[in-house]
């Protein structure tokens, strides 16, 4: 007989859904849990056999999925949820966003309002976020706090702020960040230049000159509006994707984010080249920015995640709100009702932002050998009454509020619902006394 | 000094959001309701001199807004939630829903279904559904039962069923169900043809005339796809739209639901004859349909209320979502950020419902002398901080999930998330028997 071997947990559920292999609902299976890695997912009769668990959680009526990857964030905007709303684009960054920016936007803003963004997202079933924001050093510390697994977006933009005087200066920043946390098992970097139209070629030449040397993904506003793109042949007579492309940061490293306006072209060159775009519908659709074109760009083979965008834009993060949106959208887009079914958009939302992020070897599904980041959805409301697919309901059915425990690194982060590292009631303090301020000093709010 | 005046309840909030007038967010006040019905909406320090109410109750940190309205549903359809997904209108009607319904759908099936559907809209803020399905007489019991007020659909199709056998059975029956409940003060009635590749011009006649007799809603699928305007071209000669203003059913009785696929005649022919649309995004998207022009609606003076659809083609029946979906949808489509702000979006999920129905004088705002139909929404949530403006947050950052408690004619159906009137655990025992028997009887599933 074989000694059982002792692990720290072992998680039952009604219905495992790993995503790798691809498609997969697991019933009456388990999750082995050691020192934050999944040692193996099996049938749960053999796994009491095999297994000594420190602790047995059973979740018998509960999906367990791979812990959500929000492949674009602006985590510190949550303090700005809701602040200048159905606005276009220019004018809701250069008249509301920005000068709020200007005015507010120190480390202890962005300190608080990641905060309250990992909360949230937590409660959400989201595990990991990719940032991009200024004093990323402060979402290094809230998401550090929280426990969460987070991209820090080294960000670069022509525009001086209280974090950083030029691009050449943000840079540095970013990258003393990186060296300071590079080695952190929840952390990992991108460079993060805002967008085309904010980064001058010079300082892209020294980002992928950098990406190449640390192999790091960069992460950037692309093609978001017809405007950056009418304004890019003005300035350097092609459209941005060309000039990135001319540039040489079109390649496996580039997580594209937006993409809404692309020709066919564009397109076969984003597949071709092993680019990922950061499908962010919510966002796309509250600035009139108009729809990616997700089912061509997934049937040319371009790898697509998705995210949440800042909460100043969505205005929920909420990664189970993008699913459905990616799934339904894809369907009116292309007139095919059978287009991107649920569990490729599930995918989309776990495994192809990992994949992207440089992380794929260490989260984004539940298999053997990766970090036991995970999310248990309870199906036990009658909103998802009856259930006769469990993936089905997990993209048309279900929201973020039947998301019932996740776990980060193995660490249980929400329990039934209740945020185990971070303080629910100081976290709406600190909201409120932003509010105030803001809402006090600036004469638009 | 004035003696206080005795009232049932004194209901204050944060915010009182009463939809008419429109765009009013009133601070500091509280709704007297008295037997059902809203004697009043005043500042709290005046209704408390001028009532004396058997029971005051204050929500410090809620919004209460009109009960919402569900412009289109099929209430018992909630048993086939996800059945069959990703399938294109024609094949998932023809293929899997029509099947199963001649198979499985009988008034136990309907009570049943009705009833699973009633807890998911009063929990989700819905005080009042439109529906068109088969033995309505159950959707009469399963909403009287639970208090929620319904508009129930006098069904008529040329397709037999267990309910009945022919377009004219249809109709007798519909008709009786309204002499014996017409007088219901939770109920009104409507015609509900199917739709017009289901239902005859001698029907549409027979329709026309009770309908203008009786001065009742004629409530209809219409324009839904590209299929059916083709088949109409070729069987009719023209398109469903021109053929139904031919038999004279076009005006202010007519609830046209979907009416995605419109020219601008059609949209300005709608507007003149004082018609309204029920766009249900959600399902009109899952279907691979595509989306209504809400936006050109809209300016066009079309009434535009919204509606669910049924759980099998959403799979929610979430209000919250279908506001959400309109205003971002309608954003995209325009090109415009600034088209359809939330006030407007909240309106068309309250009055322009209520009207459409012919109860705007009964529900859908919260003004003196309409029934206390209120849903409050529970602000205190960490993926509502910080709160900038109330309206804005119940469209774009709100879930159903944050509805705490619901009033239909004054009486409580939903108190701080717990259902009064129907009991959670026998709904879900029903939803599970007829999960297992359409599962089992069924090859497809």
């Amino acid at each position: 007989m074989i000694h059982p071997e002792k692990i720290d947990t072992l998680l039952e559920a009604r219905w495992i859904i790993p995503v790798e292999p691809a498609g997969a609902v697991l019933r009456n299976h388990a999750i082995a849990i050691d020192q934050g890695t999944i040692r193996a997912v099996m049938p749960g009769a053999e796994a009491h056999a095999q297994f000594a668990p420190d602790e047995h959680i059973v979740l018998g009526n509960h999906a367990l999925i791979p812990g959500l990857v929000n492949l674009h964030a602006h985590a510190a905007m949550s303090l700005m949820r809701g602040i200048a709303d159905d606005l276009p684009l220019m004018e809701w960054l250069g008249n509301h966003i920005w000068p709020a920016e200007a005015r507010h936007v120190d480390s202890n803003f962005v300190f608080d309002g990641t905060r309250l963004a990992c909360a949230e997202m937590l409660r959400g079933g989201i595990t990991c976020f990719n940032d991009m924001y200024l004093f990323p050093e402060a979402t290094v510390g809230a998401a550090v706090d929280a426990g969460m697994r987070a991209s820090i977006g080294m960000i670069a933009i022509d525009l001086p702020t209280a974090y950083a005087s030029d691009a050449d200066d943000y840079l540095a920043k970013g990258l003393a960040l990186r060296d300071e946390y590079g080695r952190h098992p929840l952390l990992s970097f991108c460079f993060a230049p805002h967008a085309p139209y904010t980064v001058s070629d010079r300082i892209f030449g020294s980002i992928l000159t950098y990406a190449e040397q640390l192999d790091l993904p960069i992460h950037i506003h692309l093609h978001e509006t017809t405007d950056e793109i009418r304004n890019s042949l003005k300035s350097h007579g092609v459209r941005p994707i060309e000039r990135l492309h001319k540039l040489g940061l079109l390649g496996p490293n580039l997580i594209a984010v937006h993409m809404v306006h692309l020709n066919g072209e564009e397109i076969e060159l984003m597949a071709q080249l092993g680019c990922t775009v950061a499908n962010c519908p919510s966002s796309n659709l509250k600035l009139a920015n108009g729809l990616a074109p997700v089912a061509a760009l997934t049937s040319a083979g371009v790898n697509v995640g998705l995210g949440t965008d800042g909460a100043a834009s969505n205005n929920r993060l909420d990664m189970f709100e993008e699913m459905r949106f990616t799934a339904l959208l894809a369907k009116a887009q292309s007139g095919r009702a059978n287009i991107l079914p649920a569990w490729q958009v599930l995918q989309m939302a776990t495994l192809n932002g990992a994949n992207a992020l440089g992380i794929g070897t260490l989260t984004g599904s539940l298999v053997a050998g990766k970090a036991a980041d995970i999310t248990a959805v309870d199906f036990s409301s009658l909103e998802l009454a009856p259930c006769y697919d469990p993936v089905s309901h997990l993209v048309y059915a279900a929201g973020r509020e039947h998301v019932s425990h996740v776990w980060v690194n193995g660490k249980m982060l929400l329990n039934d619902g209740e945020l185990t590292t971070l303080d629910e009631q100081e976290i709406l303090l600190r909201a409120e006394f932003w509010r105030e301020r803001m809402a006090t000093e600036s004469k638009n709010y």
